[in-house]
C-alpha cells in the first residue's frame, strides 16, 4: 500500500483579496505561512515522512512546502519543480478581483469561469505584461504548450504527463511522495485517482494547507483518503472556498 | 567565459559557540539568516541570475540558498542537494568547543586538527549517536563511503566526483551555477580551481554569507575572482573565521 500527500498552499495575498491569482506569483499571507508550518508539524506528529516532493514552480507553493519540510525536518529531500503543477491558468481574468467580476457578469459567470470543466475564460494576448512567455521561469517550455487561459480540462490535460511519465512511477517504486501544489492542480489529480466526473469535480473544494492523504494500491487504485488534523475546522475551511466566488 | 558562484551558509549557531560543527545539522543564527539574504540582494543588484544551484543537505546551506533565492525571486530554479558538499566531517571532534579544545590540546594540535591537509580527528564509531549512518538524509550511502571523520584532503577526495561528474559538465554547457556550501567543501573546490598547494589551502579563509564569483574559460580554468560586495568588510570576516581555532 501507498502513501501519496497532496498539500494545497497556504493562504495567498490574493486569497484574501479574493482575486484570480493564476499563474501570478503572488506569497503566501502571515497566515499562510503559518498554516504550512502547522501541516509540517502535523505530518510530524502523525509520523509521515517523505522521500521526495514534487511543486509547481509558484512562491506560494515553493514557501509552503519549504514551511511544512522546515518543521519536519526534512529540507534534505529531493525537491522536483514542474510548471504542470501550477495553478490553472486563469487568462485574461488573472488579477482581477472576484467579488468584481462577479457584481459585474453575475455569480453565475464567473462560476462558469472559475468552475466549468471546459469552457476558459478570455486569453492572454503574447503583447501582454503578464504572457507567462515573458518569464524566465517558462523559457524553456515550447510556445505551443505554454497556456495563455485554461478551463479545468486544459489544466488536467498539462498535469496528467507529469503524473504518469513521473510521478506514478516514484509512487510505484515505493518511494513516499508529498505534493505540494494548487486548488486546480490538485482537483485534476484527484478527478483522475477517484475518476469524479466533469460535473462534480466543479464542487470539489480542497482546503488550504491542510494535508490530504491517499491511500493507494500497487496499482495505485485509491483505497482511502482522508485530511489529517481536526475535521470540523476542514469542513469550514472547505466551505470558505466554496464562497469565495459569489458576489459580496 | 563561465561565471560560477559559490557561497558559504551565513553564520550558524555553532559558528557563534565556537563549536566543531562538521556534519552537526545546526541552524542559521538571525544573523546568518540576514547575511544570506544580504546575498541575494546583492547578487540581483549586480545582475546575477541562475538557472541550477547545487547544495549540500545540511539546512544552513540549505536556507542560506533559499533565503538568498528568495530575494533575487529564483525559488523556482532546480536545486541539487548532495552531501558530497556537506561541511568536512570533523569525526569525534564534532560539538566540542574550540576554544575548550585548544586550552586543552594547545592551538598547534586543534589548527593541526582542523587545518591539516591530511591528518585526520578521531573517527566517529557506530555506535555512535553521531554516526552519520543514523540519520535517514544519508541512508543511500554505501557505509564504505560514509565518512567517519576527514580531513580536508578526505573531503576534497569525496567533492570532486560531485564536481567532475555534475557540476562542471552542466557549467561547462553554458548553465548559470551557484554553489551553496561550507568552509571546507568550498575549500576543496577552491583548492582544485586555483591549484592551490596542500599547505596554501591551510590559511585560505573564506567568509560567510559573501557571494564569490569565480570567472572561468571554456576549459574551466579560472581567469580571475572575486567577492561582490563591501571589500573591506570582507577582509575582516575573513580574518574573523581564522582566528576561530584561537584559544580564548
Amino acid at each position: 500500500m501507498h502513501k501519496l500527500v497532496l498539500i494545497r498552499h497556504g493562504e495567498s495575498a490574493w486569497n484574501k483579496e479574493n482575486r484570480f491569482t493564476g499563474w501570478t506569483d503572488v506569497d503566501l499571507t502571515d497566515k499562510g505561512r503559518e498554516e504550512a508550518r502547522e501541516a509540517g508539524r502535523l505530518m510530524k506528529a502523525e509520523g509521515f515522512s517523505f522521500d521526495i516532493a514534487y511543486v509547481s514552480v509558484l512562491r506560494r507553493a515553493l514557501t509552503t512546502l519549504w514551511l511544512a519540510l522546515d518543521e519536519m525536518d526534512e529540507l534534505w529531500i529531493p525537491v522536483e519543480k514542474s510548471w504542470r503543477l501550477n495553478e490553472r491558468h486563469y487568462g485574461a481574468l488573472q488579477g482581477l478581483n472576484k467579488a468584481e467580476t462577479a457584481a459585474k457578469f453575475g455569480d453565475d459567470q464567473v462560476l462558469v469561469w472559475r468552475r466549468s470543466y471546459d469552457i476558459p475564460p478570455p486569453v492572454l494576448e503574447k503583447t501582454d505584461e503578464r504572457w507567462p512567455g515573458h518569464d524566465p521561469r517558462y523559457k524553456n517550455i515550447p510556445e505551443a504548450e505554454l497556456p495563455v487561459t485554461e478551463c479545468l480540462k486544459d489544466t488536467v490535460a498539462r498535469f496528467l504527463p507529469l503524473w504518469h511519465e513521473t510521478i506514478a512511477p516514484v509512487v510505484r517504486s515505493g518511494q513516499k511522495v508529498i505534493i505540494a501544489a494548487h486548488g486546480n492542480s490538485l482537483r485534476a489529480l484527484v478527478k483522475y485517482l477517484d475518476n469524479v466526473s466533469d460535473e462534480e469535480i466543479i464542487s470539489l473544494n480542497i482546503p488550504t494547507g491542510v494535508p490530504l492523504v491517499y491511500e493507494l494500491d500497487d496499482e495505485l487504485k485509491p483505497i482511502r483518503h482522508y485530511y489529517l488534523g481536526d475535521q470540523s475546522a476542514i469542513e469550514a475551511a472547505m466551505q470558505a472556498v466554496a464562497n469565495q466566488g459569489k458576489a459580496k
